[in-house]
């Protein structure tokens, strides 16, 4: 039986929560990060808390294995006086919508093997895939994440934009954004690309030039040169 | 029962057929755009052909109603002697990849109500998501189709350069892509939209440009501003 205390009340907190009391593997206690007293003995300590508090808070805990969920602060940002680790479930979550964490990947860091272990057991009580991920490679998928949830969205956002200006409604799209994502499990990005960027067809560019705005045309104009370059990082 | 003549061997070509074949309602032929002679009578003609083609091909059949099934061309663009129409399953199509053509809404435009019922019976032999969309309308979907699927998978593309780069498996990113594709057909983007633009957090924006290349910089730069106006059509 792993010992669990949860800090924080957030959303990630809150599904961890859930998750951890209905596994058989763990026991869990949640309390709010303005309660920082008589903190309880455990395995492990996870501060789920926003970024910019969670040295704060590490620095309040003297409990043995501190660790935090975030995918944009280093391990060493934790600043408690015994080990640090990293417990990063990489999804976006909503308050009301169930999370199904064995389609989540828990990108773990730990300061020697058998941490590293316990925090693995702790992942797969609750979910299916481990992933050991460094700092680095973290902030590196945090920012890859950045790319295909937040940016990705917001062309969505656009997509919405143009059916709205022209009484059409979002939902025709949606089998066609479900299809785009579901492609990429089985075909490289660079192998699924479509479209007339990639086709060069001069024409059709032209003719979507005129049907937008000025913000939407620099968007249009970019990611169209991005992908006729093929550029990599 | 409804008779059809397909025309192309592209990859919508060949959907469609297997579709046809499969539906209780319908009978199928098939015949390339190269041996456009003794062409059979039909009550529908389904020029499957790529869009600079569809007017060639059209000029040569002289079947009753002739449609077509791009996104991207205008009803009036068929130069058919009888009725026409437009027949455009709006997806994007992989040659080894099976369709489900229950999840495909079929966009649909008529010249007058009876030939709008009959395509629409046509699309319900197959299918179940039946849209009655104007040539102007359907520019417009194909033109918001580029920026969910073309220029998404585009992001996608930098996501998997960015993990590449840092030894991290495509593969962590999958389940969240796939999460943000779900979101938004409970949410509208706008409301689904989330990550460090939105919340205006500049220390998180100023780390990520200094981990990109100046293409994938000029791409951040533009969607961060874009998100941050809100801006609309």
């Amino acid at each position: 039986m792993i010992s669990v205390l949860l800090i924080g009340n957030g959303n990630v907190a809150t599904h961890l929560k859930n998750a951890f009391l209905n596994a058989d593997a763990t026991t869990v206690t949640q309390i709010s990060s303005r309660e920082l007293k008589n903190i309880p003995k455990t395995d492990v300590t996870v501060i789920a808390v926003s970024d910019d508090a969670i040295a704060e808070v590490s620095s309040k805990i003297n409990n043995s294995l501190v660790v935090h969920t975030s995918g944009n602060v280093a391990m060493n940002s934790l600043i408690n006086s015994d080990r640090k680790g990293v417990f990063y479930p990489l999804q976006t979550f909503s308050k009301n919508k169930k999370v199904n964490f064995n389609n989540i990947p828990f990108c773990l860091e730990a300061e020697n093997e058998t941490d590293l272990k316990l925090l693995e057991q702790l992942a797969k009580s609750i979910g299916k895939k481990v992933y050991q991920i460094s700092s680095k490679q973290r902030k590196s998928l945090h920012l890859a994440a950045v790319f295909v949830n937040n940016f990705t969205n917001h062309l969505y956002k656009i997509g919405n934009d143009i059916c709205k200006l022209n009484n059409v409604p979002f939902e025709v799209l949606q089998p066609l954004i479900q299809e785009t994502a579901n492609k990429v499990s089985e075909l490289s990005p660079e192998k699924a690309q479509t479209g007339p960027a990639v086709r060069n067809d001069r024409e059709t560019i032209e003719n979507h030039l005129e049907m937008l705005n000025k913000n939407q045309q620099e968007i249009y104009k970019i990611l169209t040169k991005s992908i006729q370059n093929g550029e990599k990082l």
